[in-house]
Protein backbone atom coordinates (compact mmCIF):
# COMPACT_ATOMS: atom_id res chain seq x y z
CA UNK A 1 0.00 0.00 0.00
CA UNK A 2 1.31 3.54 -1.11
CA UNK A 3 0.48 6.25 1.13
CA UNK A 4 -1.09 9.77 -0.52
CA UNK A 5 1.47 11.64 0.92
CA UNK A 6 3.96 9.13 -0.79
CA UNK A 7 2.32 10.03 -3.91
CA UNK A 8 1.86 13.46 -3.86
CA UNK A 9 5.73 13.91 -3.26
CA UNK A 10 6.25 11.85 -5.94
CA UNK A 11 4.11 13.80 -7.92
CA UNK A 12 5.70 16.96 -6.47
CA UNK A 13 8.95 16.01 -7.61
CA UNK A 14 8.19 14.79 -11.29
CA UNK A 15 7.07 18.78 -11.65
CA UNK A 16 9.74 20.03 -10.00
CA UNK A 17 12.37 17.93 -12.41
CA UNK A 18 10.09 19.06 -15.61
CA UNK A 19 10.11 23.35 -14.06
CA UNK A 20 14.05 22.74 -14.02
CA UNK A 21 14.30 21.37 -17.32
CA UNK A 22 12.07 23.83 -18.93
CA UNK A 23 14.00 26.34 -16.91
CA UNK A 24 17.02 25.37 -18.61
CA UNK A 25 15.41 25.43 -21.92
CA UNK A 26 14.64 28.91 -21.38
CA UNK A 27 17.98 29.97 -20.61
CA UNK A 28 18.87 28.55 -23.47
CA UNK A 29 16.95 29.90 -25.66
CA UNK A 30 17.85 33.49 -24.19
CA UNK A 31 21.29 32.88 -24.65
CA UNK A 32 20.47 32.25 -28.08
CA UNK A 33 18.53 35.31 -28.53
CA UNK A 34 16.03 32.78 -30.20
CA UNK A 35 12.31 33.50 -29.54
CA UNK A 36 10.85 30.30 -28.94
CA UNK A 37 6.84 30.24 -29.35
CA UNK A 38 4.82 26.83 -28.49
CA UNK A 39 1.94 26.19 -30.38
CA UNK A 40 -1.57 24.51 -29.49
CA UNK A 41 -4.45 23.43 -30.59
CA UNK A 42 -6.66 20.63 -31.48
CA UNK A 43 -5.98 17.96 -34.24
CA UNK A 44 -6.65 19.45 -37.67
CA UNK A 45 -6.49 23.14 -36.43
CA UNK A 46 -4.05 24.08 -38.76
CA UNK A 47 -0.94 24.30 -36.79
CA UNK A 48 1.60 22.81 -39.61
CA UNK A 49 -0.22 25.37 -42.14
CA UNK A 50 0.10 28.47 -40.19
CA UNK A 51 4.04 27.33 -39.92
CA UNK A 52 4.03 26.97 -43.62
CA UNK A 53 2.35 29.97 -44.10
CA UNK A 54 4.74 32.10 -42.40
CA UNK A 55 7.94 30.38 -43.92
CA UNK A 56 7.31 32.03 -46.97
CA UNK A 57 6.36 35.37 -44.87
CA UNK A 58 8.43 35.98 -42.58
CA UNK A 59 11.35 37.34 -44.46
CA UNK A 60 14.84 36.61 -45.19
CA UNK A 61 16.53 38.70 -41.91
CA UNK A 62 14.77 35.89 -39.57
CA UNK A 63 16.12 31.69 -39.47
CA UNK A 64 13.04 30.04 -38.88
CA UNK A 65 13.06 26.42 -36.88
CA UNK A 66 10.75 24.60 -36.39
CA UNK A 67 10.10 20.99 -33.65
CA UNK A 68 7.40 18.83 -34.53
CA UNK A 69 5.42 17.37 -32.03
CA UNK A 70 3.40 13.92 -33.30
CA UNK A 71 2.08 10.85 -31.72
CA UNK A 72 3.24 8.99 -34.71
CA UNK A 73 4.19 9.57 -38.13
CA UNK A 74 6.74 12.15 -39.74
CA UNK A 75 4.15 13.32 -42.05
CA UNK A 76 4.33 17.39 -40.95
CA UNK A 77 8.00 17.13 -41.07
CA UNK A 78 7.91 16.17 -44.72
CA UNK A 79 5.95 19.00 -45.26
CA UNK A 80 7.61 21.29 -43.84
CA UNK A 81 11.27 19.75 -45.28
CA UNK A 82 9.48 20.11 -48.85
CA UNK A 83 9.36 24.00 -48.44
CA UNK A 84 12.76 23.99 -47.03
CA UNK A 85 12.29 24.48 -43.55
CA UNK A 86 14.56 23.19 -41.03
CA UNK A 87 12.76 21.01 -39.03
CA UNK A 88 12.63 18.17 -36.45
CA UNK A 89 9.87 15.30 -35.74
CA UNK A 90 9.41 14.25 -31.85
CA UNK A 91 7.45 11.02 -31.40
CA UNK A 92 5.31 10.96 -28.34
CA UNK A 93 3.54 8.06 -29.30
CA UNK A 94 1.27 7.31 -26.47
CA UNK A 95 1.86 10.92 -25.12
CA UNK A 96 -0.43 13.68 -25.18
CA UNK A 97 1.69 16.24 -25.17
CA UNK A 98 5.45 17.46 -25.06
CA UNK A 99 7.73 17.51 -22.58
CA UNK A 100 10.13 19.72 -21.98
CA UNK A 101 13.01 16.97 -21.71
CA UNK A 102 11.80 16.62 -24.90
CA UNK A 103 12.44 19.89 -26.09
CA UNK A 104 15.66 20.07 -24.24
CA UNK A 105 16.82 16.72 -26.87
CA UNK A 106 16.12 18.45 -30.03
CA UNK A 107 17.77 22.00 -28.58
CA UNK A 108 20.72 19.73 -28.62
CA UNK A 109 20.13 18.81 -32.20
CA UNK A 110 19.14 22.27 -33.79
CA UNK A 111 22.24 25.32 -34.78
CA UNK A 112 20.54 27.67 -32.25
CA UNK A 113 22.90 30.21 -33.53
CA UNK A 114 21.23 30.34 -36.54
CA UNK A 115 17.99 30.67 -35.72
CA UNK A 116 16.08 33.41 -34.51
CA UNK A 117 12.35 32.08 -33.89
CA UNK A 118 11.72 28.74 -32.71
CA UNK A 119 8.04 27.03 -34.05
CA UNK A 120 7.18 24.55 -31.34
CA UNK A 121 4.57 22.57 -32.60
CA UNK A 122 2.74 20.52 -29.72
CA UNK A 123 0.86 17.26 -30.23
CA UNK A 124 -2.66 18.33 -31.35
CA UNK A 125 -4.80 18.43 -28.63
CA UNK A 126 -6.84 21.37 -26.70
CA UNK A 127 -5.87 20.54 -23.37
CA UNK A 128 -3.01 18.83 -22.15
CA UNK A 129 0.04 20.44 -23.81
CA UNK A 130 -1.89 23.82 -22.29
CA UNK A 131 -0.25 22.45 -18.34
CA UNK A 132 3.15 22.28 -19.37
CA UNK A 133 5.94 25.18 -19.92
CA UNK A 134 8.36 23.85 -22.45
CA UNK A 135 10.44 27.09 -21.76
CA UNK A 136 9.11 28.64 -24.83
CA UNK A 137 8.37 32.62 -24.30
CA UNK A 138 4.83 32.74 -25.23
CA UNK A 139 1.83 30.03 -26.02
CA UNK A 140 -0.14 30.07 -29.20
CA UNK A 141 -3.48 29.16 -29.17
CA UNK A 142 -4.88 27.79 -32.51
CA UNK A 143 -8.12 27.33 -32.98
CA UNK A 144 -10.35 26.64 -36.41
CA UNK A 145 -13.39 27.79 -37.24
CA UNK A 146 -14.82 24.17 -37.94
CA UNK A 147 -14.34 23.33 -34.40
CA UNK A 148 -16.84 25.82 -33.62
CA UNK A 149 -18.00 29.29 -31.70
CA UNK A 150 -17.98 27.56 -28.59
CA UNK A 151 -14.45 26.73 -27.73
CA UNK A 152 -13.05 29.06 -25.69
CA UNK A 153 -16.02 28.59 -23.19
CA UNK A 154 -15.63 24.34 -23.48
CA UNK A 155 -11.28 24.74 -23.07
CA UNK A 156 -10.67 27.48 -21.12
CA UNK A 157 -7.21 26.79 -20.07
CA UNK A 158 -5.65 27.28 -23.23
CA UNK A 159 -6.84 30.68 -24.06
CA UNK A 160 -6.11 32.09 -20.21
CA UNK A 161 -2.52 31.19 -21.03
CA UNK A 162 -1.93 32.20 -24.30
CA UNK A 163 -0.28 35.30 -25.29
CA UNK A 164 -2.38 35.34 -28.75
CA UNK A 165 -4.95 33.26 -30.35
CA UNK A 166 -5.53 32.71 -33.86
CA UNK A 167 -8.55 31.94 -35.35
CA UNK A 168 -7.86 29.59 -38.51
CA UNK A 169 -9.75 28.59 -41.64
CA UNK A 170 -11.87 31.49 -41.73
CA UNK A 171 -12.90 30.48 -45.24
CA UNK A 172 -15.67 28.36 -43.52
CA UNK A 173 -17.26 30.62 -41.61
CA UNK A 174 -20.29 30.76 -43.39
CA UNK A 175 -20.17 26.92 -44.35
CA UNK A 176 -19.70 26.41 -40.75
CA UNK A 177 -22.57 28.79 -39.44
CA UNK A 178 -19.87 30.10 -37.26
CA UNK A 179 -21.24 32.90 -34.72
CA UNK A 180 -17.74 35.32 -34.78
CA UNK A 181 -20.07 37.39 -32.35
CA UNK A 182 -20.70 34.06 -30.38
CA UNK A 183 -16.81 33.48 -30.36
CA UNK A 184 -15.47 36.99 -29.22
CA UNK A 185 -17.95 37.06 -26.41
CA UNK A 186 -17.12 34.39 -25.49
CA UNK A 187 -13.23 34.64 -25.45
CA UNK A 188 -13.44 37.70 -23.78
CA UNK A 189 -15.29 36.17 -20.57
CA UNK A 190 -12.20 33.79 -20.64
CA UNK A 191 -9.50 36.18 -21.28
CA UNK A 192 -10.72 39.71 -22.02
CA UNK A 193 -6.94 41.14 -22.91
CA UNK A 194 -5.91 37.88 -25.75
CA UNK A 195 -5.32 39.53 -29.26
CA UNK A 196 -6.95 37.44 -31.83
CA UNK A 197 -5.13 37.04 -35.26
CA UNK A 198 -8.12 35.64 -37.76
CA UNK A 199 -6.24 33.73 -40.71
CA UNK A 200 -6.85 31.56 -43.69
CA UNK A 201 -4.16 29.08 -44.46
CA UNK A 202 -6.25 28.45 -47.33
CA UNK A 203 -6.54 31.67 -49.24
CA UNK A 204 -3.97 33.67 -47.37
CA UNK A 205 -5.70 36.26 -45.71
CA UNK A 206 -4.72 37.31 -42.74
CA UNK A 207 -1.17 35.29 -42.99
CA UNK A 208 0.47 38.69 -43.23
CA UNK A 209 -0.85 40.13 -40.07
CA UNK A 210 0.46 36.34 -38.09
CA UNK A 211 3.62 36.54 -39.38
CA UNK A 212 4.22 40.25 -38.46
CA UNK A 213 3.35 39.22 -34.85
CA UNK A 214 6.03 36.49 -35.14
CA UNK A 215 8.45 39.31 -36.24
CA UNK A 216 7.72 41.45 -33.51
CA UNK A 217 8.46 38.60 -30.99
CA UNK A 218 12.02 37.70 -32.71
CA UNK A 219 11.95 42.13 -32.77
CA UNK A 220 12.01 42.17 -29.16
CA UNK A 221 14.21 39.05 -28.11
CA UNK A 222 16.91 41.41 -29.96
CA UNK A 223 16.57 44.43 -28.18
CA UNK B 1 14.56 10.60 -3.63
CA UNK B 2 12.00 8.23 -4.85
CA UNK B 3 12.97 5.18 -6.45
CA UNK B 4 11.84 4.34 -9.68
CA UNK B 5 10.58 0.91 -8.12
CA UNK B 6 8.08 3.00 -6.16
CA UNK B 7 7.23 4.73 -9.18
CA UNK B 8 6.58 2.14 -11.07
CA UNK B 9 4.66 -0.14 -8.33
CA UNK B 10 2.31 3.41 -7.85
CA UNK B 11 1.42 3.50 -11.20
CA UNK B 12 0.36 -0.05 -11.61
CA UNK B 13 -1.99 0.18 -8.29
CA UNK B 14 -3.78 3.75 -9.95
CA UNK B 15 -3.95 1.81 -13.03
CA UNK B 16 -5.46 -1.46 -11.11
CA UNK B 17 -8.04 0.48 -9.22
CA UNK B 18 -9.28 2.15 -12.41
CA UNK B 19 -9.37 -1.02 -14.35
CA UNK B 20 -11.48 -2.58 -11.49
CA UNK B 21 -13.58 0.31 -11.25
CA UNK B 22 -14.46 0.13 -15.12
CA UNK B 23 -15.08 -3.38 -14.64
CA UNK B 24 -17.90 -2.48 -11.75
CA UNK B 25 -19.60 -0.41 -14.77
CA UNK B 26 -19.28 -2.68 -17.36
CA UNK B 27 -20.83 -5.30 -15.01
CA UNK B 28 -24.00 -2.05 -14.07
CA UNK B 29 -24.42 -1.83 -17.40
CA UNK B 30 -24.67 -5.75 -18.42
CA UNK B 31 -27.54 -5.93 -15.63
CA UNK B 32 -29.28 -3.10 -17.12
CA UNK B 33 -28.75 -4.87 -20.50
CA UNK B 34 -27.63 -1.06 -21.24
CA UNK B 35 -25.54 -0.55 -24.38
CA UNK B 36 -22.66 1.87 -23.16
CA UNK B 37 -20.76 3.69 -25.60
CA UNK B 38 -17.65 6.20 -25.32
CA UNK B 39 -17.50 8.54 -28.19
CA UNK B 40 -14.28 10.20 -28.50
CA UNK B 41 -12.77 12.90 -31.05
CA UNK B 42 -11.15 15.89 -31.15
CA UNK B 43 -12.79 19.29 -29.95
CA UNK B 44 -15.37 20.21 -32.49
CA UNK B 45 -15.63 16.65 -34.63
CA UNK B 46 -18.83 16.86 -33.81
CA UNK B 47 -19.54 14.67 -31.09
CA UNK B 48 -22.77 16.22 -29.50
CA UNK B 49 -24.01 16.76 -33.21
CA UNK B 50 -24.04 13.50 -33.64
CA UNK B 51 -26.19 12.58 -30.27
CA UNK B 52 -28.61 15.21 -31.33
CA UNK B 53 -28.90 13.39 -35.01
CA UNK B 54 -29.45 9.89 -32.96
CA UNK B 55 -32.19 11.47 -30.57
CA UNK B 56 -34.70 11.70 -33.25
CA UNK B 57 -34.03 8.78 -35.16
CA UNK B 58 -33.26 5.88 -32.48
CA UNK B 59 -36.83 4.91 -32.66
CA UNK B 60 -39.22 4.96 -29.47
CA UNK B 61 -38.64 1.74 -28.35
CA UNK B 62 -35.24 2.42 -27.28
CA UNK B 63 -34.49 4.18 -24.50
CA UNK B 64 -31.68 6.92 -24.17
CA UNK B 65 -29.18 8.32 -21.75
CA UNK B 66 -26.25 10.75 -22.30
CA UNK B 67 -23.45 11.63 -20.04
CA UNK B 68 -21.52 14.79 -20.98
CA UNK B 69 -17.56 14.87 -20.59
CA UNK B 70 -16.50 19.06 -20.61
CA UNK B 71 -13.59 20.58 -19.02
CA UNK B 72 -15.46 23.24 -18.32
CA UNK B 73 -19.65 24.65 -18.84
CA UNK B 74 -22.72 23.12 -19.56
CA UNK B 75 -23.35 24.05 -23.09
CA UNK B 76 -23.81 20.51 -24.62
CA UNK B 77 -26.18 19.66 -21.87
CA UNK B 78 -28.27 22.51 -22.49
CA UNK B 79 -28.12 21.71 -26.12
CA UNK B 80 -29.77 17.93 -25.09
CA UNK B 81 -31.61 19.08 -22.63
CA UNK B 82 -33.32 21.75 -25.08
CA UNK B 83 -34.17 18.79 -27.41
CA UNK B 84 -35.26 16.16 -24.27
CA UNK B 85 -32.44 13.63 -24.06
CA UNK B 86 -32.04 12.86 -20.39
CA UNK B 87 -28.27 13.48 -20.24
CA UNK B 88 -25.65 14.22 -16.97
CA UNK B 89 -22.87 16.79 -17.09
CA UNK B 90 -19.28 15.97 -15.94
CA UNK B 91 -17.13 18.64 -15.68
CA UNK B 92 -13.43 17.44 -15.26
CA UNK B 93 -11.55 21.08 -14.96
CA UNK B 94 -7.65 20.37 -16.02
CA UNK B 95 -8.94 16.84 -16.88
CA UNK B 96 -8.38 15.42 -20.20
CA UNK B 97 -10.69 12.57 -20.32
CA UNK B 98 -13.32 10.72 -18.29
CA UNK B 99 -12.21 8.47 -15.56
CA UNK B 100 -14.13 5.42 -15.05
CA UNK B 101 -14.80 6.95 -11.02
CA UNK B 102 -16.77 9.52 -12.95
CA UNK B 103 -18.81 7.23 -15.31
CA UNK B 104 -19.45 5.21 -11.87
CA UNK B 105 -20.64 8.32 -10.08
CA UNK B 106 -22.94 9.35 -12.94
CA UNK B 107 -24.29 6.16 -13.64
CA UNK B 108 -25.72 6.51 -10.20
CA UNK B 109 -27.56 9.02 -10.36
CA UNK B 110 -29.36 7.60 -13.95
CA UNK B 111 -32.68 5.40 -14.16
CA UNK B 112 -30.74 2.57 -16.17
CA UNK B 113 -33.95 0.51 -16.05
CA UNK B 114 -35.13 3.05 -18.18
CA UNK B 115 -32.02 3.61 -20.72
CA UNK B 116 -30.91 0.85 -23.73
CA UNK B 117 -28.48 3.31 -25.23
CA UNK B 118 -25.97 4.56 -23.11
CA UNK B 119 -24.18 7.28 -24.90
CA UNK B 120 -20.71 8.53 -22.86
CA UNK B 121 -19.62 11.36 -25.06
CA UNK B 122 -16.09 11.74 -23.66
CA UNK B 123 -13.63 15.41 -23.36
CA UNK B 124 -12.68 16.39 -26.67
CA UNK B 125 -9.21 14.90 -27.84
CA UNK B 126 -8.00 12.79 -29.95
CA UNK B 127 -5.31 11.60 -27.93
CA UNK B 128 -5.84 11.00 -24.17
CA UNK B 129 -9.12 9.32 -24.24
CA UNK B 130 -8.18 6.58 -26.35
CA UNK B 131 -6.09 5.20 -23.37
CA UNK B 132 -8.94 4.65 -20.39
CA UNK B 133 -11.43 2.27 -20.55
CA UNK B 134 -14.98 3.42 -18.90
CA UNK B 135 -16.63 0.05 -18.53
CA UNK B 136 -18.63 0.97 -22.29
CA UNK B 137 -18.71 -1.95 -24.14
CA UNK B 138 -17.72 -0.10 -27.06
CA UNK B 139 -15.25 3.05 -28.41
CA UNK B 140 -16.76 5.50 -31.26
CA UNK B 141 -13.94 7.16 -33.43
CA UNK B 142 -15.67 10.27 -34.58
CA UNK B 143 -13.42 12.39 -36.80
CA UNK B 144 -14.26 15.21 -39.18
CA UNK B 145 -13.39 16.15 -42.70
CA UNK B 146 -11.80 19.69 -41.76
CA UNK B 147 -9.70 18.08 -39.79
CA UNK B 148 -8.03 16.55 -42.68
CA UNK B 149 -7.75 12.92 -43.92
CA UNK B 150 -4.03 12.89 -42.31
CA UNK B 151 -5.68 11.73 -38.94
CA UNK B 152 -5.67 7.88 -38.66
CA UNK B 153 -1.86 8.29 -39.34
CA UNK B 154 -1.05 10.61 -36.97
CA UNK B 155 -3.14 9.65 -33.98
CA UNK B 156 -3.26 5.75 -34.95
CA UNK B 157 -4.44 4.67 -30.95
CA UNK B 158 -8.03 5.68 -31.02
CA UNK B 159 -8.52 4.24 -34.60
CA UNK B 160 -7.05 1.31 -33.36
CA UNK B 161 -8.98 0.71 -30.36
CA UNK B 162 -12.69 1.76 -32.01
CA UNK B 163 -15.77 -0.44 -33.29
CA UNK B 164 -16.54 1.99 -35.71
CA UNK B 165 -15.10 5.73 -37.19
CA UNK B 166 -17.64 7.75 -37.90
CA UNK B 167 -16.43 10.59 -40.26
CA UNK B 168 -18.61 13.81 -39.59
CA UNK B 169 -19.17 16.78 -41.64
CA UNK B 170 -18.88 15.24 -45.25
CA UNK B 171 -20.65 18.09 -46.56
CA UNK B 172 -17.35 20.43 -45.91
CA UNK B 173 -15.63 17.29 -48.42
CA UNK B 174 -15.06 19.88 -51.20
CA UNK B 175 -14.20 22.78 -49.27
CA UNK B 176 -11.92 21.30 -47.38
CA UNK B 177 -10.16 19.51 -50.42
CA UNK B 178 -10.60 16.46 -48.20
CA UNK B 179 -8.90 13.23 -49.73
CA UNK B 180 -11.27 10.56 -49.11
CA UNK B 181 -9.07 8.14 -50.83
CA UNK B 182 -5.82 9.19 -48.27
CA UNK B 183 -8.19 9.04 -45.74
CA UNK B 184 -9.14 5.79 -46.31
CA UNK B 185 -5.69 4.04 -47.41
CA UNK B 186 -4.12 5.45 -44.45
CA UNK B 187 -6.72 4.38 -41.93
CA UNK B 188 -6.50 1.19 -43.74
CA UNK B 189 -3.06 0.81 -42.90
CA UNK B 190 -3.93 1.70 -39.11
CA UNK B 191 -6.87 -0.43 -39.20
CA UNK B 192 -8.40 -2.42 -41.87
CA UNK B 193 -11.17 -3.81 -39.95
CA UNK B 194 -12.73 -0.77 -39.09
CA UNK B 195 -15.89 0.02 -40.45
CA UNK B 196 -16.77 4.06 -41.32
CA UNK B 197 -19.83 5.53 -41.45
CA UNK B 198 -19.88 8.91 -43.17
CA UNK B 199 -22.12 11.18 -42.30
CA UNK B 200 -23.39 15.24 -42.28
CA UNK B 201 -24.89 16.61 -39.34
CA UNK B 202 -25.74 19.49 -41.06
CA UNK B 203 -27.37 18.18 -43.83
CA UNK B 204 -28.82 14.80 -42.15
CA UNK B 205 -26.86 12.73 -44.32
CA UNK B 206 -25.80 9.23 -43.21
CA UNK B 207 -27.50 10.16 -39.55
CA UNK B 208 -29.84 7.20 -40.67
CA UNK B 209 -26.76 4.90 -40.98
CA UNK B 210 -25.60 6.30 -38.00
CA UNK B 211 -28.48 5.31 -35.82
CA UNK B 212 -29.30 2.24 -37.61
CA UNK B 213 -25.75 0.92 -36.29
CA UNK B 214 -26.55 2.08 -32.53
CA UNK B 215 -29.68 0.20 -32.86
CA UNK B 216 -27.58 -3.38 -33.41
CA UNK B 217 -25.76 -1.98 -30.43
CA UNK B 218 -28.81 -2.27 -28.23
CA UNK B 219 -30.41 -5.40 -30.23
CA UNK B 220 -26.77 -7.15 -29.50
CA UNK B 221 -27.66 -6.41 -25.60
CA UNK B 222 -31.08 -7.81 -25.60
CA UNK B 223 -30.25 -11.24 -26.91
Amino acid sequence: MIKNAVRIKMKEEVLRSEKKIAAANRRRLRRAAVAGLNIIGSPGAGKTSLIEAVAGRIGKGVGLGVIEGDLASDLDLRRLNAIGVRALQINTGRGCHLSPAMVASALEEMPLEEIDLLLIENVGNLVCPANFDLGEDAKVAVCSVPEGDDKPAKYPLLFLEAAVAVLNKTDLIAACGFSRRRFYRELKSVNPELPVIEVSCRSGKGAVSWARWLRNRVKEKRI
